[in-house]
């Protein structure tokens, strides 16, 4: 598909169709785009954990589930997705990598980090997973896991502490669904988002070219 | 341009052609999709502040600028770059955005958070930026400003402080450089970085469909 229409087409998908499974090259597929996401000094601190098998979609439900609560229409719709990948970031190969010689940082302190970069890579990757589901005709969805749960599955799934989980991407074929309340806040467009030579400026007239 | 090759050709662009300004169409086809990224609760905390024009890329990098030091290389290939993008979130949108009655958070702890979604969703906005640059023919490089230079940054461009500098993308046509020396680490495979079922099963035999 062409990119333009995988950007457009995307959306979060909350419900599958049960009935069928993701084909193992759509996986393959995914995370062979996954891995080609940009990461700082090309660390690559990321790691995806892919759980298809029913017993261990159920076991990651199990973990992050609130024993006093009734699972929402949201949260119903995404227990029936054949396929969750975990994407987990690991911070401690982003700071022993600018500690090598050609990064030259001494030390391994998250001072000198404008960002946690480990984080936002695994998230652009966790990106690519979800634009490869609308490039090969399926739907995903990207979600948090509450933090009071992570222990529950990295225990679940022997995954090292070290390692922090950034959200999970549900993925399968799409059936209908309502549609996310967060909708009704429309798009923020460029006239807001948009800012040229200034923040306080959003006109792109200063766009003109300047040689 | 097919998505895969968008993927496939995507690799950080260091020296840019500084006789050929970025077509203002080519920016706004870049923040269009920008704006399409996901964000939690669609809060869409980001802004995008564009510098174009001389003054403003000087201003940018004069602000960013080690007086004890002599730019390196790498640094002298990105001030060729004709257009900067700087990518900011906002945390306090997402932090009110899940204060409101359908999310239910009662109060704007960023404890609940598992990962700070304001910029792992600016970055996901960044990279639809790089990758509209490879669909369009264009190239870009996304990196950070060192964090003891953001408060000149934000006070050169008027940015208001609650926002973050979470990293700059450098547009361009390309320009041949050198390669990066993170190249030499390799690409992470499928076979380190994807687990199935367990973290420590990297057989993706476990992928058959089971239903």
């Amino acid at each position: 598909m062409e990119f333009t229409d995988v950007v457009r087409n995307r959306r979060m998908v909350r419900r599958y169709d049960p009935a069928r499974a993701v084909p193992a090259e759509v996986i393959t597929s995914a995370l062979s785009n996954a891995i080609r996401a940009p990461s700082a000094g090309f660390s690559q601190g990321w790691d995806f954990l892919v759980l298809t098998m029913t017993q261990h979609r159920e076991a990651y439900w199990a973990a992050t589930a609130d024993p006093d609560d009734e699972p929402d229409s949201w949260l119903m719709g995404l227990l029936t997705a054949p396929t969750l990948i975990l994407c987990l970031s690991d911070e401690g190969t982003y700071l022993r990598r600018y500690a090598e010689p050609d990064k030259g940082w001494t030390d391994l302190d998250e001072a000198h980090w404008p960002a946690r970069y480990w984080d936002i890579d695994t998230g652009m990757a966790a990106l690519m997973i979800l634009l490869t589901a609308v490039d090969e005709g399926l739907g995903a969805c990207f979600f948090g896991t509450p933090p009071d749960k992570h222990a529950d599955v990295f225990a679940a799934f022997d995954i090292p502490r070290d390692r922090k989980l950034v959200g999970v991407v549900s993925m399968g074929y799409a059936m209908p669904h309502p549609k996310s309340a967060s909708l009704r806040r429309g798009l923020r467009g460029l006239d807001q988002v948009a800012h040229y030579g200034s923040f306080g400026r959003h006109n792109p007239e200063t766009l003109a070219p300047d040689r």
